[in-house]
């Protein structure tokens, strides 16, 4: 099942995804209820929102192709404010002309947990989505990663996605500049979100970003960017001078 | 005014702390109305909750007591999970005998805020309560900072303190091992919350932990922790092992 959210009638909704329709559950579905209202907007109509917003916050890693054990991974933190959905700008903070730009997959954890295996930890995703992390160069962490609108997600959240090997691209102005396969990771989404569940309780609806090669595409102002999977589809989003 | 929330029929309340009795507020006191329902809970029966739990996060700061400029102070996250209430126990994960401590003060904003200055930052803050982070050594901030119950919070909120000059204390099996005042910070309150701000947007609910100098207490476990200040009382924890 492919499932978006969407601005419908001034509020949030999620919807399920049927050829060209989004077609409205009635309730949350990532608490149990797929039941339909009936009621659907044209694809083409709609304003999408990231898939979700965690209570809490998006976990991400680096190192994920580069290194043998979880307990290696470099770990940060983006608030939930710093997410952002479908071609929502991304704006550099402090006047930087550029941004570092990191195509992933996000799964997204559907029930509360800690300290899970890697197969247990499976089974505590809602879905997948493709997500667009971005940082500036600053001191610190927190200076160069958390800033508003820092990690756009979108633009569906795929149920039934196996994250082991799917592939992304980024393209910057239409031209590739990141490609790469989840079968080349050397810790597996399965064992990535088992240790984020180790480092604090996930609650649900919080992301976890699955890690990239070590990339380091800097792209400037004015810039157009997709991230290409090809059943998760595409997600844009411009880079703007702030 | 001094507020608390606690844990009363098996849900969390508001109430305002009036001698040795809690009034319990008819709504969440956050947002506007500040009338009582009548009932009330004696102090002694009560247990004490965190007095919030950040929609996002808390957001804390080194060096407040060091450099000149906002811009050059160091910034971490906490996670909400990390948030824990007065008398929970502190337990250093991985196994470690020790936990890194700073008392603080704690801001909690109550308004939506971004990019604001110093002075309007003092607006955004419901009230001021105290605070204990725990860290251990770890590779990378995340690791060593984020983990459950690393920031407890409490007793009280106190809505009319003024920051720029309380004195705080902690004491370890009741030896003082670590004392300042507010008014040493080279960076004041508000221009902290103030640079919380211009990182990204902080919700209501958000915590911006007010910085303490450069200590650096290690305390094993089984001790018990208080943080003193003479008008938010004392908030106790104490160090357990894993």
């Amino acid at each position: 099942m492919q499932i978006v959210r969407l601005s419908h009638d001034g509020a949030p909704k999620y919807a399920v995804v049927e050829e060209s329709r989004y077609m409205f559950f009635a309730d949350d579905p990532m608490f149990g209820s797929l039941e339909l209202n009936g009621q659907f907007a044209q694809a083409g109509d709609a304003r999408l929102l990231a898939p979700m917003i965690p209570r809490s916050q998006a976990v991400g890693f680096s190192g994920v192709f580069d290194v043998a054990s979880p307990r290696d991974l470099g770990v940060f933190l983006k608030p939930n404010t710093a997410v952002a959905g479908p071609d929502s700008p991304i704006v550099p903070p402090g006047g930087a002309s550029e941004v570092n730009l990191v195509p992933q997959l996000a799964a997204v954890v559907s029930k509360a947990c800690k300290d899970v295996s890697p197969k247990v930890a499976k089974q505590m995703v809602w879905g997948y989505t493709l997500a667009l992390s971005a940082s500036v160069d600053a001191a610190g962490a927190v200076r160069a990663d958390a800033f508003d609108g820092s990690l756009v997600l979108g633009p569906v959240l795929d149920t039934e996605l196996d994250p082991g090997s799917v592939e992304i691209a980024m393209k910057v102005a239409g031209e590739e500049r990141a490609a790469f396969s989840m079968a080349e990771a050397r810790v597996t989404p399965a064992e990535t979100i088992a240790e984020a569940s180790r480092l604090f309780t996930l609650l649900p609806g919080d992301i976890v970003l699955l890690g990239a090669p070590d990339l380091r595409v800097g792209v400037e102002t004015q810039k157009i960017v997709q991230v290409v999977e090809s059943r998760l589809g595409e997600l844009v989003a411009p880079v703007l001078a702030g």
